[in-house]
């Protein structure tokens, strides 16, 4: 990485340079004035180096006592031994200084407004300020992290036959999905672009083309309310292939995540557990469980319907309803006030409160359980509450009972919460790594109570098993879908299907999401018109890159691995967009704002 | 490549698996019927192969009888050689051929709108079937050789350090440059964002960061008429880099040029020569020249002030005016009618005519000249010019006499027309092959005589050369920068330059545009803020990678390497973007329709 300005990077000077010249450039992390000699830390990405001004040089002193913090200086020096007792094993040059020789200001600095290693900054600090932010060296590592996980992602895909295509962000808007980013036309008055949600459609078509194998690293847009992990553009690896069946594809993408953890964190995620949706619902509630967290629902639901106790009894005979357990191994050391906490907590996903019975002596049966609900419950069923969930002295068992999303919903919440909290941790209920999983076999529809019609569980393109087309007009319930998503530790990390290739079989989707002929036509006419002529069966998956680094750098948030992010205000605090614009410019667009009235 | 599908690709089946039964998937290219036999022409992205399908296994004979042009087809075989005589050498797999042993139609086609192999499709119809117009081999290969050109660029930046960091899409409206699209807020009403023209402003910011060296392949967009070789949204290798001037900078980036025309074309592009922008005008009036065409302007400005002719006094005498010779050797066999053809031509660019003088015996002087010109010119001059263009019998001479303007585009196009015209092709004017330069030291302003004012010829963040900043109040014509274009047979490939990093610099160009403190700090106070705290020296360029592909393809159009281009007005006539969009969406964008009247 040699320039004429520059022979080594800072972080990068180690022993095997001692008694060299070198030449660095970078900024002046801290000045420390010490026996009459000035110690420098100069940093640059790549990390810190200490430079050592004697004032045997006295013009380069004079220039080493002017030097203030985030100057940017170039020095030309020896590589010495640092003294004995002054090694820093945590610093790659922690073995090493630089006697410097002859230091120019590059640049000077003004006071930054806080301290780079000042950990307390407010997000609206650092994103106003967002350059001298990124000078840190968490976030030059998040960014570094980030490059070498989209730069592992391409050789991989390169060596798989994967190309990469440009796929257009001047795109047509599709009313269903999320709200489309519109862009105004010109030429064209009165139409309007939108910012691509994702390539998917184009992809499919550049499998029909025949390219066989796709991939791209590309913003998407979606004009939504933003949440603590979501921006209104985020960036996607998105895959396509042709002739490669669901367990092909998923082995390709496994080994490809398998690699990217391996080259870039050294780690290795092992064999990648299948579970089917509907055995991770029945098991954690939950269709990306967090397999960290050793905890796993019992289903008690046709334990239930007789007992004379109506919160547990009407959800087990309601059809849709649910009542499960969740074991908690050592929680009886809980107290009233932590069990108040989490009955608090549930209610955020709709259950009306918590019940619980705390293991006491298992032996005693009843006698040895102690809890305000258990008095309600016959000895068949507290003995099969028992037996089922395994229980052992010492435990808790939390309840859910109602409709069964609720049921999923909370208890699938509480069990995380439980294992990410310091007892779990403490407790072993946590397990600390990576827990890697598919979950396979989503159902095709489900069934939308407020439109009164089914909905595509995925998008309307993603293919059934073999034979449950033959459901789509009978049964659209029990149609189950060639779709899979890989799971992380609780994050969806990417997720896709075998697609339709067939445009018979496309049809009968849209008829049983109640797209009509026209209306199909007007949306997805070129896909159909494309699925005509010998279109290869062809499936893929997407990856949220900012997901997968923020979870690789462990960043706090994924703004944290984005070089210039929107606040959840969708603006960007440092060059002040979105922003006013001259009336010329809508004119030209055809448009003008709501407020203003028309000339 | 292989799935549980596909065991090769039908382009890469080659003698060297001579008896081995292979998985092919692909297209039916062509069915022949030959003597009982059935033979198919299958084609992939990688190419053809001949697929041989004999009446003694009945069911496969039977659907090989069914198959049609684009049916999408699966087949199991044993490679053989193909018999005697009927070797293709053209093919990569022209040796061999397959004996099939199973056939299954994966998917059957409508008969396509054209033939693929048609040449003379209109642009209109393959934009309409784009899908189908990409599965043509020339499409094929054009995405091929972009994805590789892409590939190889980013590993040589990874290989010199430098990381891929995503700017951001929704950015901020600045006025002057090209027209911006723009992307109305949902969240922040009566506020846009706008698409990037270039990412010049955070690629400086990530320098100032400490990024060290940055680069983007990224999309950049601008909303001009379109001409033939535009598109609102095109592709960008965009980089910068810290710590580098301006000869290690053009030296890095020619080693990446030459290296991707070597990995790709397998082409040595050797020495780029270096010319600065007064000579490239000087020679060729042109700061883009294409050196394929060998042939020079003489500067005849200093000779014509006296002669008896206004069309060659008048601009030689006058400030800004010019009068050039262009020898074209063997030139005096062009008919009358060629030259009036030229004549029309120069008029494009604002020339009011072309004069000549043919050279017909050197030796003779005025009386060997054929022109219609001469008799106004006296002895002296024409010795002169004899002299300086080094005319031979046979020549033409051709001059060009106005403003500069005028006489560098017209001359400058007339040089071009005849050196790639038949005539220059056969008689050595033109030189086929590859022809790089740098043009450097461009100006740093341009005097914009409509609006009164000094302008950046580059852009306002250019560096002045060392010691010219202080030219800058005073001859600001004076100033040349620190900017460099790379030039490939007369296109511009890519340009950048050296960047100012020092605040106090940046606020004299502005002060030197008429850019008054409260504009600039409006416009770019979060580049000038940065300025302030250490920014590095830095500089960079970016590549057209559209135009880069287009060349190295031979491509008739920039539209023929990308995917899915736009139209000329702006449209794709794939998608049918853009569209007509709801009211609800114009609503929560609070803006409508200058058409519609408020509610």
């Amino acid at each position: 990485m040699t320039s004429q300005m520059r022979s080594h990077y800072c972080g990068l000077v180690t022993e095997s340079l001692m008694g060299q010249s070198v030449s660095l450039c970078g900024w002046v992390n801290r000045r420390r004035d010490h026996g009459g000699v000035i110690f420098i830390d100069l940093r640059d990405r790549e990390g810190y180096v200490q430079v050592v001004c004697d004032p045997d040089r006295a013009d380069m002193f004079t220039t080493a006592e002017g030097v203030r913090n985030e100057f940017c200086v170039q020095i030309k020096g020896l590589v010495r031994a640092r003294p004995e007792g002054t090694v820093n094993e945590a610093l790659k040059s922690g073995k090493i200084e630089v006697l410097c020789h002859e230091l120019i200001v590059l640049n000077p600095s003004v006071t930054p407004p806080f301290q780079l290693d000042d950990d307390n900054l407010s997000e609206t600090t650092r994103l106003t300020h967002r350059v001298l932010d990124l000078r840190r060296p968490y976030m030059q590592n998040n960014l570094m992290l980030r490059y070498r996980v989209a730069m592992e992602t391409r050789k991989f895909l390169d060596a798989n036959g994967f190309i990469d295509i440009e796929t257009p962000m001047l795109t047509k808007s599709t009313p269903e999905g999320a709200r489309d980013y519109l862009v105004p036309s010109r030429v064209n008055e009165g139409m309007f672009f939108a910012l691509p949600q994702s390539p998917q459609l184009f992809k499919q078509l550049l499998m029909v083309a025949g390219f066989d194998r796709y991939y791209q690293i590309t913003k998407c847009f979606r004009d939504e309310d933003l949440r603590a992990d979501r921006q209104p553009e985020f960036t996607q690896i998105d895959i396509e292939t042709s002739f490669m069946g669901e367990q092909d594809i998923r082995d390709m993408f496994q080994g490809m995540i398998s690699n990217i953890f391996k080259t870039v964190l050294a780690t290795d995620l092992g064999e990648f557990p299948v579970m089917t949706y509907a055995d991770a619902m029945h098991r954690f509630g939950s269709d990306k469980p967090d397999l960290r967290v050793n905890l796993e629902f019992t289903e008690l639901t046709d334990v239930m319907g007789d007992v004379d106790f109506k919160v547990f009894s009407a959800p087990a005979t309601t059809p849709g309803g649910r009542v499960v357990a969740l074991r908690v191994p050592g929680g009886s050391e809980m107290s009233r006030g932590e069990i108040d906490g989490y009955t608090e907590f549930v209610k955020i996903y709709g259950a009306k409160g918590l019940a619980w019975i705390k293991v006491n002596d298992v032996s005693k049966g009843r006698d040895g359980l102690q809890s305000p609900i258990v008095k309600n419950i016959h000895d068949a069923a507290v003995a099969e509450i028992l037996k089922r969930t395994g229980a052992q002295n010492g435990d808790i068992i939390f309840f859910g009972a109602d409709k069964a999303k609720i049921v999923n919903d909370s208890i699938g919440a509480l069990r995380l919460k439980v294992g990410l909290s310091a007892f779990g941790k403490k407790s072993g209920v946590f397990t600390a790594g990576w827990k890697p999983l598919w979950v396979v076999d989503f159902p095709m529809f489900e069934y939308d109570e407020g439109g009164q019609r089914w909905s595509a569980v995925h998008h309307p393109f993603t293919a059934p098993k073999d034979g449950h087309e033959d459901w789509m007009d009978t049964d659209p319930g029990k149609c189950i879908s060639k779709a899979y998503d890989m799971v992380l530790n609780g994050w969806e990390l990417g997720g896709g299907s075998v697609r339709i290739h067939r445009a018979d079989v496309q049809s009968k989707v849209f008829d049983a999401l109640k797209i009509g002929p026209e209306e199909a036509q007007e949306k997805f006419g070129f896909l159909l018109d494309a699925l005509q002529y010998g279109a290869p069966p062809h499936g893929g998956l997407a990856f949220g890159l900012d997901r997968i680094v923020t979870m690789m750098t462990g960043a706090e948030s994924i703004r944290d691995v984005i070089a210039f992010p929107k606040t959840q205000r969708a603006q960007c605090l440092l060059t002040h967009a979105p922003s006013p614009v001259d009336e010329k410019q809508l004119k030209e667009l055809h448009i003008r704002l709501r407020t203003t009235q028309p000339a």
